[in-house]
């Protein structure tokens, strides 16, 4: 997607290790405009898989998720990084490793939002290593929801993730995929 | 909004403590349909302010912060509940006291989306105690940037949350507002 790949080059920001950092405009603050072209362009990769509900987890997710969701007209559901005492009842939970923070979370979902009636389309902001995806599709499996496939905005195509998920079978679709970040200089696949 | 208090009316699950739970619409899974109604009457309230910003914080204000952006063509920046290392420089932090979980965490905003030309709108999806609005409020404070006013989906009129923020000079609009949930009776104000 040439909008996004341009907004990357003008405001995104590489950091050393591999850290690209587009928090003024994706994942901290965020430009709802090219949120809502992101959406539109979902929507025409999965236009004829019958989604009916959108996944995603808190919190970068949630902004693209929804704007996303409004292209489907179905709902979206968040998995949530710790239980709460105002998620009561029965969840599903799996534990994702985060790559950012070099910990391992438990993420839930009630499940009384996700079961065998849902087609699924996993939206995440970033995949890199795969891991909160990998979480989300496991989240599906326990559920015997189907996984229509995931939309991804920005993937960093040097690392594992997209493969990882393809090996279980799930498509990926990333609107932007970094092939490499040397010296700072930022080039798309 | 008679809109959401009969969909609070109808959805919405009370527990003992005064726990209203509508995490199949509002902060667990999300009706988007219902947000894009939340968000045009905060357009509705707020439409003379020459809003320029929404902030709000993770995670479950961000949905209905992004789709009441639209209405006001701004970008939604969310505050984080603690440093990651993908927020490198300086950043403007408070501290809020959770009612939902009991404990006390750091909130912080980039000081590179919050300034002095700012109108800001504070979006939220519940007020309670408004321990989480006077932390964002005392960011755009810190950011010397002006808060225009908070737009809150449900405020439980039965705390003092939305006295405490008015009495700092700021004006709270809440599109349902409990006035009572004895015996699991919701009645609205």
């Amino acid at each position: 997607m040439v909008l996004l790949e341009n907004r990357i080059l003008k405001d995104g920001k590489v950091y050393p290790g591999s850290i690209l950092k587009v928090d003024s405009f994706l994942n901290h603050q965020m430009d709802v405009e090219l949120l809502n072209e992101i959406g539109k362009e979902f929507k025409r990769i999965y236009s004829d898989c019958e989604v009916n509900k959108i996944l995603t987890i808190e919190a970068s997710g949630i902004g693209i998720a929804c704007i996303t969701a409004q292209f489907f007209n179905c709902p979206v559901l968040f998995a949530k990084k710790t239980k709460t005492k105002n998620i009561a009842g029965t969840v599903y939970k799996t534990q994702v490793k985060s790559y950012t923070h070099g910990t391992t979370y438990d993420v839930i979902v009630s499940k009384e939002f996700l079961g065998k009636n849902d087609k699924v389309l996993i939206i995440d902001d970033f995949l890199a290593e795969g891991n909160a995806l990998l979480g989300l599709i496991d989240l599906c499996n326990q559920a015997g929801a189907e996984v229509v496939g995931c939309g991804i905005a920005v993937e960093k195509g040097f690392q594992p993730g997209s493969k990882r998920i393809r090996e279980k079978g799930v498509r990926v679709e990333s609107l932007a995929v970094i092939d490499s970040m040397d010296d700072g200089e930022i080039k798309f696949k």
